[in-house]
């Protein structure tokens, strides 16, 4: 018996497919959604991410506004840029495309986003709206996470979920969203002992350490929903790259009843999510718009 | 054999000690630590609850400024007030004693609040920053919880805690105290299926659901600190009234290794810790303070 194969790359496709158009609904209206993208440096995963992101808003109708400064810019400049960024009515959401340079302080910076403005969702005022289950921008990891649990599980009510990693991007935001859908959830992390029999309790989990098949498949709870968030760069064996996810795949598909796949599975939710809180920001710019949000 | 009784009256005792030396501290240093209470109509538990907070106060140097409204005072009157006190440099800390009569918009007025006075830890900044790990004030039961646990079980690494009860105000913040003092957290709810087989795994018990006795002895795991955060007030047979707690003490107290009592455990401790947070929002208030917050 082999698991479900939950795709990601097609979730995404629909998911980006709502947003365009309500993207053109509103353009319709006069309003056009509009994302800066603000990369620092020249890392080239940062490069490839943006180029994505900058893309996939273009597709969806968004308007970007991108803003590339130099590795030795500072603080200061950010802060500036920030402030500018914050106070421009075109722009409904601001990137900051992490990991800024050494000597930067980044904390500082995403905490001068308005936080209106914070499609990421990680600043304080959106961190707490979740925890306190207000209306919030949630981080777009988690966000694609549940969309993709939905996909298999339309009902978590009661279901037993372990969200293993507690970063304040994935895990954390993931347990709020798994307990708002009624789930009984555990958080486990670097001291958890006895990880496998935790992993054996869960209906629906959920890896997000980064350390590449750290989850073994036989520890998988037979029928269980598993995400995997892993996104880790291995060599292949033979002197090439592969990416692989934090669970054993290969193991845990003959257990689990639904298993997202590394590459295709979580990473293409997180930009179509960053698209949707997008142009849910837009439309909460626009008092007493007549266009309800974009639900995950 | 018989669990270890915590004495929520002497560790409040203690805390309340410790505040009114740094309350000393500060007045020689010229700051009086200032607490607004806002009481709204004639509600009797909360006038009781009131008085013991200013009395305390006033027992630990704190300065209390009393604001008492009309049962009939509008969401308007009550926004001004919020407004008034967080431009007065004299109030570090403001309480409003909820509930606040129907028709009075409470997430309002709660939001109004300047998040550097939010004494209670409510707003969602606070619970924001809680959860990122970053310094927040933490609401006060939450709080007198993990100092009560921390005299039993000084290294809570890798326990495995579970709370029951997941309200923005116990269960949750709770959930992410345990998490930062590195418990592997799990949250039940009204939801969660077979609640004695998780109770039986948790080494740390919090019970934070408000039904009288609901948590059975036999649940517990031998040995377990429990926690008992409600406070039920119920007919004790012979027509009188008397209040327990959320846990079965009499059959608890013969499994666990550790058990706070009702009254006299969590109780006392909410508004020693309320204390406190007002003395480091006073501390914080004045940039370049010396002397260093005071920690739970």
């Amino acid at each position: 018996m082999s698991a479900t194969i939950i795709d990601g790359r097609a979730a995404a496709e629909r998911l980006r497919h709502r947003v365009a158009g309500r993207t053109a609904e509103l353009r319709a209206n006069g309003l056009v959604p509009g994302l800066a993208v603000v990369l620092v440096g020249e890392d080239p995963a940062s490069k490839i991410y943006v180029a994505s992101k900058t893309k996939q808003a273009e597709e969806a109708g968004i308007r970007h506004f991108d803003h590339r400064l130099a590795a030795t810019a500072t603080t200061a400049e950010l802060l500036q840029l920030v402030r500018e960024l914050n106070a421009n009515p075109d722009v409904h959401g601001i990137l900051v495309q992490l990991p800024l340079p050494n000597g930067v302080d980044s904390a500082a910076v995403l905490a001068a986003i308005d936080p209106a403005k914070d499609v990421d969702g990680f600043h304080a005022v959106n961190a707490g709206k979740l925890a306190l289950g207000e209306e919030a921008t949630v981080p777009c990891t988690p966000l694609g996470c549940l969309i993709l649990i939905r996909e298999v599980l339309p009902d978590m009510r009661g279901k037993r979920a372990v969200v293993i990693g507690r970063s304040n991007i994935v895990g954390k935001p993931m347990a709020q969203l798994l307990l708002q859908n009624d789930c009984t959830v555990t958080i486990a992390h670097s001291r958890t002992r006895d990880l496998p029999a935790l992993c054996a309790e869960a209906e629906i989990l959920v890896a997000a350490i980064g350390r590449p098949k750290a989850i073994q498949g036989e520890w998988v709870r037979p029928g269980a929903v598993v995400v995997d968030v892993g996104i880790n760069r291995i060599d292949d064996g033979s002197g090439k790259s592969k990416v692989v996810g934090d669970v054993d795949f290969a193991s845990a598909v003959t257990r689990a009843g639904a298993i997202t796949p590394v590459p295709g599975g979580v990473g293409p939710m997180t930009i179509a999510c960053l698209l949707m809180n997008t142009v849910n920001a837009a439309i909460r710019s626009r008092l007493g718009a007549s266009v309800e949000l974009l639900r995950p």
